[in-house]
Formats: structure tokens, C-alpha cells, sequence
């Protein structure tokens, strides 16, 4: 284990991988089934219909999927990885068979005057598919601390 | 079922009503489990001591939630819900046994110029709670299509 870190030790450009995962058809539908239940995300035949062409996983199996890469993979965060939100984007859709790396770097650091203990980081983490096509991109305005003492 | 709606159906102001959804924290936990592992998310003596003071479900498994709700109850929209991204937010955490209702708004319809049938409804969609409190605001830009013919 990493020590966690904490505001003092982000800087603008830092860089982290954060492992991968890969989905197949059999996981895009069961994830749709349950929280995005779309043609295009649950059924093959009709999804070739739609305007993916093809089945598609849902855009939030992608972003859970990354988050999850994120906590077990990615950096060590003193607190937790705490998201205030962000900008969230889906370029390009994840298929069947996909093998998905995600990374993410530090966009800005910022120190905060009113709550001297709670900062935030804007950290873009973004996952990638086989083809080195970006598939996700999440902005993210991630809570941080300052190192205590 | 009422007829899907094309990008003349939408209009600035225009809201729908999405139900809701319940979570306890069985729930929560079982979801963080698989997407968000992090003791604040999965263990409510370990969540005492975070930043949340208490367990709070995983801001993915509150967009998730909204998501099934927006395709189960909302608008229904002619292709689908296909979202390219947007602004997302989680202003408060969500807690066991919040009893949660959701609604969107239409804030901007764009038709395009330079792929006439593709076109852009700019949704935002919004989560409360039993306080009539926000703790999830997705401003997401939704394709839509033109009405063939």
C-alpha cells in the first residue's frame, strides 16, 4: 500500500494509470437490465436498428465500470475518492469485446481560503478502448485535504 | 403508451415527471461492492469517521437509479436516451433510506445545421429527496431526431 495522499502531493500534469477491464455482451446486457434498459444496450437484434447500429454497453456501465478501476487501481486518495461532480462524456460507444484502460491526470490544484482544510483537485480520468479511441472522460471536481499537522 | 417524441416535440420549460426509487443501505452497499468500494460506501462504522459521517451511497448508483427511472417513467423519446454527456453533480449525499423522486426540464433545443436529422434537447435532469432537497442534477445534451417525412 501507497501512503494516501493528500493536496500537497498533487501537482498539474501528474499522472496515474489505473488498470483496465474489458465487457461482453453477456455483462452489457445485465448491467442495462438493471439500471438503463434500452433496446440498443439489451438486445442484439434490435440494436442493430438503433442508432448505435449495434449493441452498445450504457454509458453509466462504462462510468461505474472505470470508477470502480479507479478505487482499486488508481490513486490512493487521503480520505476517499470523493467526486462534487463534473463533466461527463461518452465520444465514442463501448462494444462487445472491448478492453478498456483507464488513466486519469491532475488538470489544476486549488487550495481553498474559505475551508482551509477541504480543497478540491479537478482530476480527467478517461478510459480507452483497444484502439486507443477514448471512450469516456470525466472531469471531475475531486475533494481533497490537506495534510494534517 | 404515448407516441415517442422527435425534436419538434420538445420545447424550453417543457418537464416531465420520472417517479422515484427508494434505496436502504443493504443496497447501497451491495452496489458500492461492485462499482465504488470504499468504506464510506460499504461499511457504516467505517463511514462514521469519513467525510460523510455516515454510510452514503455512491453517487453512480444515485445517476444509475435516476437513469432506470428517466427510461421507465420519462420522457419517451423517439431512438432512445442517448446521452453524449454533460454536467453532472451530486450537491448531497444520499442516505439509507431516502425516498427519492425525479423530474427533468427541457433548457435548450438545438437544431443542427450540419447534420440536419441529428439534433440536440439539453435535459436536466434532477433527483430529491424526501426534504425536497437536491442530491443529483445531470444537464445532459440528449440526441434527438427530426420527424421523418
Amino acid at each position: 500500500m501507497s501512503d494516501p495522499l493528500y493536496l500537497e502531493d498533487f501537482f498539474v500534469g501528474q499522472r496515474f494509470e489505473a488498470g483496465g477491464f474489458s465487457l461482453d455482451a453477456e455483462q452489457i446486457k445485465g448491467f442495462a437490465t438493471q439500471y438503463d434498459p434500452q433496446p440498443f444496450h439489451t438486445d442484439e437484434e434490435a440494436a442493430k436498428d438503433s442508432f448505435f447500429g449495434g449493441l452498445a454497453a450504457s454509458g453509466w456501465q462504462v462510468a461505474c465500470l472505470t470508477m470502480k478501476q479507479m478505487i482499486e487501481a488508481g490513486p490512493k486518495v487521503a480520505g476517499g475518492q470523493i467526486g462534487a461532480g463534473g463533466e461527463i462524456r461518452w465520444p465514442r460507444p463501448t462494444r462487445p469485446g472491448d478492453v478498456l484502460a483507464v488513466s486519469c491526470e491532475v488538470l489544476e490544484v486549488k487550495p481553498s481560503r474559505s475551508k482551509p482544510v477541504l480543497c478540491f483537485v479537478t482530476l480527467r480520468t478517461e478510459t480507452k478502448n483497444q484502439n486507443g479511441e477514448t471512450v469516456y472522460v470525466f472531469t471531475c471536481q475531486m475533494l481533497t485535504f490537506r495534510r494534517p499537522g
